[in-house]
């Protein structure tokens, strides 16, 4: 008798990201391509078809049978009709892609928002694992979320739920590219760090971080970690902010683990745990005393393993 | 054959309320008395016996057996061991309530927040019938919240979600009783819509609000209907952050509904337009394009008609 499969798809603006992997989440295999979207939709999809025959004909000749393919995408999916709504970074909109691969490989194709499927990931596989209620934040060019309510993902009403980022906790604070002031990625998010790190740099206060020629978040927490001022105080005004956003997350939803992922999150101890004491400082006691904030663990991995795991939430 | 009815208590501050209900949630008989917390727990303890006991006499005459009765309480209980652990407004701490009256009635007692209650009540019979996932927002002394989700209550790891009035929104705002600052209901309950016009009348402002000697949020409604200056900004005013508030909700649980209960609801168009514009202003448009905002309907009822459902949630 054959075994049952799944593979898991991790479609980035950069990279394409795939895997075969057990029920177990054990990955079997994985492959990784460059998206190139510059050569339009067609040929992406094609990208992603390929790296799923690839796994498929593993998946075969080790006598395993492919129950279904995950993807996660970097955008807004409508579910029912397997198309691609919108995604900026890929400058798609309305774009057939479950439709087009169940055609190419007769496989049950599921879409999901990225965000998403790396909360299904580590809560699968990885810092989440035996959470009920778990919310991930990913700290990136913006601040992502995914829920997980009753060991399941929670999308809401039309699959938007989740846009921490866009939670207003200053209503006089920076202007937001969605309109509207002092949302939390204004405040928090890589980029706002990166900004505030340019901004006083240009204003004339010295430090270690002028000597980086492409500044990212994670050399500002680098920075902080050896001792630099400019750094420490953008770390802590960060997990200040941030400790605001996951209080309230934690006043609505009273989840049981918080698992922050993204590159700042890589820096451990140094952002953690001021981070940790600003969320249990802006929350109620009763639902604060008994969460746990975690790093995510399965790094670039997270996205592949929970759209894997899409299959048989479906199922 | 015998027909199920269940029985819903909701004991408040001031009253307690009870009904006798059939499966469907038809009212078959209330009930009302005054709580007088001040003789004690146990006191008022046998005063919810007591009406328990009447409305089962009352379902035995009339050929029915009581399933069970739900209990909405004022403050948080413990579920499990069927205590109330603390209830401000009654003074109570780790009250065995449950444990007493199943010992004196034999009937299976279930305890909620009454912010919970009143959302299973308004989506079991009232404004948000229907939906799948919903959340009630009571604008009173404080701002509570009851989330429905999947057509059911959500109420997080430890029961203390839906704490919306404890979530910041401007972080440098006025001091809230819970320690932190700019919680919403600093900004938007019932008391801070009286403590800004007592400061603005202090601070010599004419308005027609200094009339009444006992001002209510529903009176500045009233006065801004009738084009009250001051009303009106702080009706204005108040809509807007609570705008924001249901904007972070709706950016966070993506629900198809929002209910909006508390004296200030019914002040109809006035309060809601203003309110609606705010919350779609304050969210990201695929969530807010869809979620509909709606007065409470079931006014000072929900609270037992959601008890009442509890029993039917568990069983």
């Amino acid at each position: 008798m054959n075994n049952e499969c799944v593979i898991g798809i991790d479609l980035g603006g950069t990279n394409i990201k795939g895997a075969l992997l057990d029920l177990n989440g054990e990955i079997i295999e994985k492959k990784e391509t460059p998206t190139l979207s510059d050569a339009g939709p067609e040929a992406v999809v094609n990208r992603i078809g390929g790296m799923i025959t690839e796994l498929e004909d593993l998946a075969r000749r080790t006598g395993n049978r492919v129950a279904g393919v995950g993807i996660g995408v970097p955008g807004q999916p409508e579910r029912e009709k397997g198309e691609v709504i919108f995604a900026p970074n890929l400058y798609w909109r309305n774009v057939p892609l479950a439709k087009y691969l169940y055609r190419n490989t007769g496989l049950p194709i599921f879409l999901e928002n990225d965000a998403n499927v790396a909360a299904l990931g580590e809560h699968w596989r990885g810092a989440g694992r035996g959470s009920v209620n778990m919310v991930m934040v990913t700290i990136g060019t913006g601040i992502g979320s995914g829920i997980i309510l009753n060991g399941q993902l929670y999308t809401g009403a039309s699959g938007a739920a989740g846009e921490l980022g866009h939670v207003v906790i200053e209503s006089d604070g920076p202007q937001c590219s969605c309109g509207r002031r002092g949302c939390l990625e204004t405040l928090t998010s890589a980029t706002a760090m990166v900004r505030m790190a340019r901004e006083a740099m240009d204003s004339g206060i010295k430090t270690v971080l002028s000597k980086e020629e492409n500044l990212e978040a994670k050399d500002i927490i680098m920075a902080a970690r050896d001792g630099d001022r400019l750094a420490l105080e953008i770390a802590e005004k960060s997990a200040y902010y941030l400790g605001i956003g996951l209080g309230n997350i934690i006043n609505i939803l009273n989840p049981d683990t918080i698992v922050i992922g993204g590159g700042v999150s890589g820096a451990g101890h140094l952002f953690l745990d001021p981070l940790c004491r600003a969320a249990r400082d802006n929350c109620l006691e009763t639902a604060g005393s008994i969460v746990r904030i975690a790093a995510a663990q399965l790094g670039n991995d997270a996205g592949f393993v929970g759209a894997a795991k899409l299959v048989l939430e479906v199922n």
